[in-house]
């Protein structure tokens, strides 16, 4: 495999053992001791260690990161950044490690609290832009895109709400996307990630504004999604598969600027409150979500359908790829599969739901009833009509 | 229409009048002097006045620009730029004003000729990137793309050779795409400028490079160019085929970072040493590389067929639909409707072909010989079989 370096959203370097540019991607950002920013259960990993024999300067490494990051993660990561002197951060992993390491970076430049910078209306407006540690960001998994996004998912713990902090300077300066770092994800986590990315270019796709590039982006990214994602679960060494699924996942968080919807809405809270795995929810939620959108998004679809050589061209025929893939791949159907209903706050997380970012962007305009209807049908497991 | 802002590859200010936020667009970027760098037959246009009237700071116009711009235009208009004392460039018009103005916000920056950054190996590297004038293009042709580009093409009066003149900094900061800036654009301009930007998103699409983002943007680029340019062609002031053929043509420039191929190689050396217009030559030549390439780009044109919805979903379907395009927009079958057999230097545009930064994404591997034939078929009119 060649190399290949991409210019947008970002700088991307891309191809097999890229991983071995780590050193000139943090001169090139004159980063002299990076902190890298990785997760507990990767930090002892080959590939942490081989990053860093990579780099040929001083690095130091904060891994207090588990699945659905807190504030107090990124605190903690600002004041290790400080008391070690760095000067630039590796964000080193899946999501979660992702969205530490750029919120830890944007966060050492600035005085107010990170919910001061919620994405909601100019809150951006109010960071110090100048004083941002400069971001690489490296993905270990196929999934959230968060190296090619410009936002952090925070989960406030006073709150139990995923807060989306955004800055446009969230962009990593350098991602690098290389497939041999992600060959020894598990089966399930390739799955659920990769449900994620497909989540993210579906609902860009449907979304309603006008944003082409973004369209074009979300196609080509189902296209991959749909020839290598079975694949990359069942052969997990097969690097065109990883790669092609890397690209994927970076191409919908890059589409998704152009908006997402109810999948996102309604995942966002159940992450939260109930501690699901975001690329397993987004799995769970999408077909009800398909389904309930239909009479707005048919003709979308199936041109999807046409692009991605689906045998059935309709509305129901990519409704059952969905099912189908979803069945291969190990992923619950409903959502009582993976909350007891005990746990299940439906009005909480209705609430929540409606109050998501993501759910100005969905093709039909959500009340707070059709977020309880929604939850209602995942949990019973009954489609749309 | 709503306003839209999107951010790659570049912040990009989208809708109807959307040239009304230029004050804004130079505040953002802390021009306090632009030079307006626009074509003479455009200066004094009622765009160009209203563009004026709607900066709050003093503007100074550079306008010594026509077709084809060449190293003198640049220099002159740097010159220009530092007389008057300019700290930011607007290049306004199409691709000629846009180039110029690009190469000039460069140049003003820079101590050796514009050639030694002709885009060749790691020659940008020479640059002083720090000096560079900030740069706000406004294009109004929906062709080009030197908006969304990172190169300016200018001619070298002394060779003959349009030059690809390069740097990462030739991308505009903020781009603004305002429709009603191209509804006065007669019919013809828009049907060759319409052509430059097929070519741009076609051959994009065909170049064998693994660029997939590229793939989705050039995909979904001809889709809009096949629903209206037709119609922007017939019926100027339809606001809406305006946006999207502008929107189109700054994706295919985006795209185009993936590759070209032999269109734009035929092309170049026609524009420089005959001076035919450069989105006319690109639509002339358009069948006889298709043609030539078909048996490596069939499978890819077939899936261009079902996206793009075209009766026949066949290579033959999508030639044919070209063919039938250009019959529509007036633009003649062969080169020789539009260059005399004795202007027409053989040996020398197809060694200058050949050696165009563009040859190199063509899907088929070219040689000298193979220009030659590709020339001789384009004056005949034959296709290939």
């Amino acid at each position: 495999m060649s190399k290949f370096n991409w210019n947008y959203p970002t700088t991307m370097w891309v191809g097999e053992n890229r991983i071995k540019d780590i050193s000139l991607a943090c001169k090139t950002l004159t980063i002299k001791k990076p902190l890298l920013v990785t997760d507990s259960d990767l930090v002892n990993s080959e590939i942490v260690k081989k990053t860093i024999e990579n780099l040929d300067m001083t690095t130091e490494v904060y891994s207090n990161v588990k699945g659905n990051p807190t504030g107090t993660n990124v605190e903690e990561g600002v004041n290790f950044f400080k008391k070690k002197n760095c000067d630039g951060v590796i964000a080193f992993g899946g999501g979660s490690a992702l969205d530490v390491g750029k919120a830890v970076a944007f966060m050492t430049g600035q005085t107010l609290p990170i919910w001061n910078f919620e994405d909601v209306g100019d809150n951006w407006k109010k960071a110090n832009p100048d004083k941002i540690a400069p971001i690489i960001a490296v993905p270990t998994t196929a999934g959230t895109g968060s190296e090619t996004g410009r936002a952090s998912v925070i989960l406030n713990e006073k709150t139990g709400v995923k807060n989306i902090i955004f800055h446009p300077k969230f962009l990593p300066s350098i991602v690098i996307l290389d497939p041999l770092l992600t060959v020894e994800l598990p089966p399930k986590i390739t799955a659920a990630t990769g449900m994620d990315a497909l989540a993210h270019n579906l609902e860009a796709y449907c979304s309603p504004s006008y944003h082409p590039m973004a369209d074009g982006i979300a196609l080509e990214g189902m296209r991959l999604i749909k020839n290598w994602l079975l694949e990359a679960v069942k052969n997990g060494s097969n690097v065109e598969a990883r790669m092609n699924m890397l690209t994927a996942a970076s191409m919908g968080s890059t589409a998704f600027q152009k908006g997402l919807g109810a999948i996102h809405s309604l995942s966002h809270p159940i992450n939260g409150l109930n501690n699901v795995h975001h690329g397993l929810s987004n799995a769970i939620f999408m077909p009800y979500v398909l389904t309930f959108n239909k009479d707005v998004i048919e003709n979308k679809i199936i041109k999807v359908c046409e692009y991605l050589e689906m045998e059935d061209k309709s509305f129901d025929g990519f409704l059952n790829w969905i099912l189908d893939l979803r069945k291969k791949l190990n992923i619950p159907h409903k959502l009582s599969e993976v909350i007891k209903e005990e746990n299940f706050e439906l009005d909480r997380l209705s609430k929540m739901a409606l109050n998501d970012p993501s759910t100005g962007g969905n093709p039909k305009k959500l009340t707070e009833n059709d977020m309880k209807i929604l939850y209602q049908h995942s949990m019973s497991g009954e489609l749309f009509k």
